[in-house]
């Protein structure tokens, strides 16, 4: 069984902290707006739909403590830039009458939406698949189920055998911490490899797919999901292998043209500067730290969203 | 100033121990030929070159204490499978007749070779020019200049600005701890990635050149070298970006038709389990570590070497 990613206690809001994973199933008590908010930005909970769900949850503890709505929402708004989800959600709480009911009808709705993607996107799978996977789009980015994972446990679902590689994702290592640690508790063949071997990987071996989750989806297609995503793409289409998004459609902007509008959020070099064994690289060597990328509509194979699936053209 | 790779004292060969940088400058003092075989296999001392100028003192240290050179050869063989200049000095030590004097050789001429290399690559870059590398292949890796860092030096040698993005290299982060830390030390504008991050880069900026050593190419120019370099190549092939091998003849293998059969290193997984700040991935989790991946010669646009340079066709 899996820990729950966000769960309502009837009084305050209890958030898996994802930092602590594997080593440790921890909850935060939320019961402030503010609380929420560092949970976010601090990747305590993170996933572009599960954001979008903690937002929703931190309105309704800002409405039980008398904050005014509007600054609960612009300051939830300056979390994190990229995920559009979190203002898709905000926006719900914006126009909702009952706080509470809203912000539950998110959460259930986003599981009801990943079993919905798992059913479109499994077809795209044989009876025995090896799939890569990047970063975690699986029940622990979301309300539950998963939308690339969520892909996965379709298919075993329908009778499917599927082996998944994890890119470790650095570099925070979601892939290593998060995903390969949720397919291993539930089941799944999972073997983890480092970033940068996935391209090996589809040249050495049979792989079907790529299957990775979104952050922001532009109106033409282009993708921004965690960095990267777009090697992988590179990657799979030089070698024939299917590259699917899966994504609910509230991953999508439709303000935004094209992927080059897309926000991309640069953290800090110090994710970077932090190696194993507690060594550290000088201050004094420049690093580039973007969160995400954005690959074009045209390397990608589908968008799986709950109401059916888009391809290029 | 950077320091020494392998040292000779007179009586023991000095081995910078580069599992320590960039945290410590130390050296481990060999007297033997399994203190030698030690350090290679422990990747005290790494890069293909320096394994090979190691192994040959390692023969010098066995000579010295009585032992049998065709065992110490046998031993020193065994360290590490893929890099093939290993093999080449150990065979140059079997045929000579002072062993002193021919690891002397040895380690002169590969600077040498090293500073012809540098002055055929560098003519590949233009006056400002954009770079990224992979692992390190810089003096640390060789007896000093280095194969892929010489034709950056070279180049800046010529009058010309280089701007340098290193990839970490995973798992290992030899580009983080080595080549970060050696070209920033070097004055050298320095930017450090994650391995991942380095075709969004492609993407995003107008990148010149990506430079990467080599561990073995095979008579057809399939090129063994750092896991990583062929997803790095795919993707400047995507993005019209050159791809340039840089190695000494040494790391030919003539007897080897092509890339398939060089045989590749795979390392333990704790190499990969190992996080920063203290986690673990669990033992349960398989992971795949292959030390080394193969890039077809019709990815690479020149592999340069102290002869001159070779390109397909």
């Amino acid at each position: 069984m899996l820990p729950e990613t966000i769960r309502w206690n009837g009084k305050s809001i209890e958030i898996l902290d994802q930092r602590k994973l594997p080593d440790a199933v921890e909850y935060i008590h939320c019961t402030s707006v503010e609380h929420v908010a560092n949970a976010i930005e601090t990747l305590a909970v993170r996933g572009a739909p599960a954001i979008g769900i903690a937002a929703a949850w931190g309105i309704v503890l800002a409405n039980r403590q008398g904050e005014s709505i509007d600054l609960s929402i612009e300051r939830l708004q300056k979390t994190r830039p990229t995920a559009v989800n979190l203002f898709w959600a905000l926006n719900r709480m914006m126009n909702a009458s009952d706080y509470e009911l809203e912000a539950q009808k998110i959460q259930k709705e986003d599981i009801v939406n990943n079993r919905r993607i798992g059913e479109h996107g499994e077809k795209f799978l044989q009876s025995d698949s090896m799939v890569i996977t990047h970063c975690n789009a699986g029940a622990l980015a979301t309300g539950g189920w998963g939308t690339a994972l969520g892909i996965i446990r379709s298919a075993r679902e329908a009778g499917k055998n599927i082996k998944v590689y994890v890119c470790e994702t650095r570099p925070l290592f979601q892939g290593a911490r998060i995903t390969a640690w949720e397919l291993e508790r539930d089941g799944f063949d999972t073997t983890l490899i480092c970033d940068s071997m996935a391209g090996y990987l589809m040249k050495k071996q049979k792989v079907n797919a790529v299957i990775t989750g979104a952050d922001r989806i532009a109106a033409n297609g282009d993708t921004a999901n965690k960095i990267g995503t777009y090697s992988l793409a590179v990657n799979a289409k030089k070698h024939g292998v299917l590259f699917l998004v899966a994504a609910p459609k509230s991953t999508f902007d439709l303000s935004i043209p094209n992927g080059d509008a897309i926000p991309i959020e640069e953290r800090s070099g110090s994710e970077i500067r932090l190696l194993p064994g507690g060594q550290t690289v000088p201050e004094e060597i420049k690093v580039w730290n973007p969160a995400f990328d954005v690959t074009p509509f045209e390397l990608i194979d589908a968008i799986i969203t709950e109401d059916g699936v888009f391809k290029p053209n």
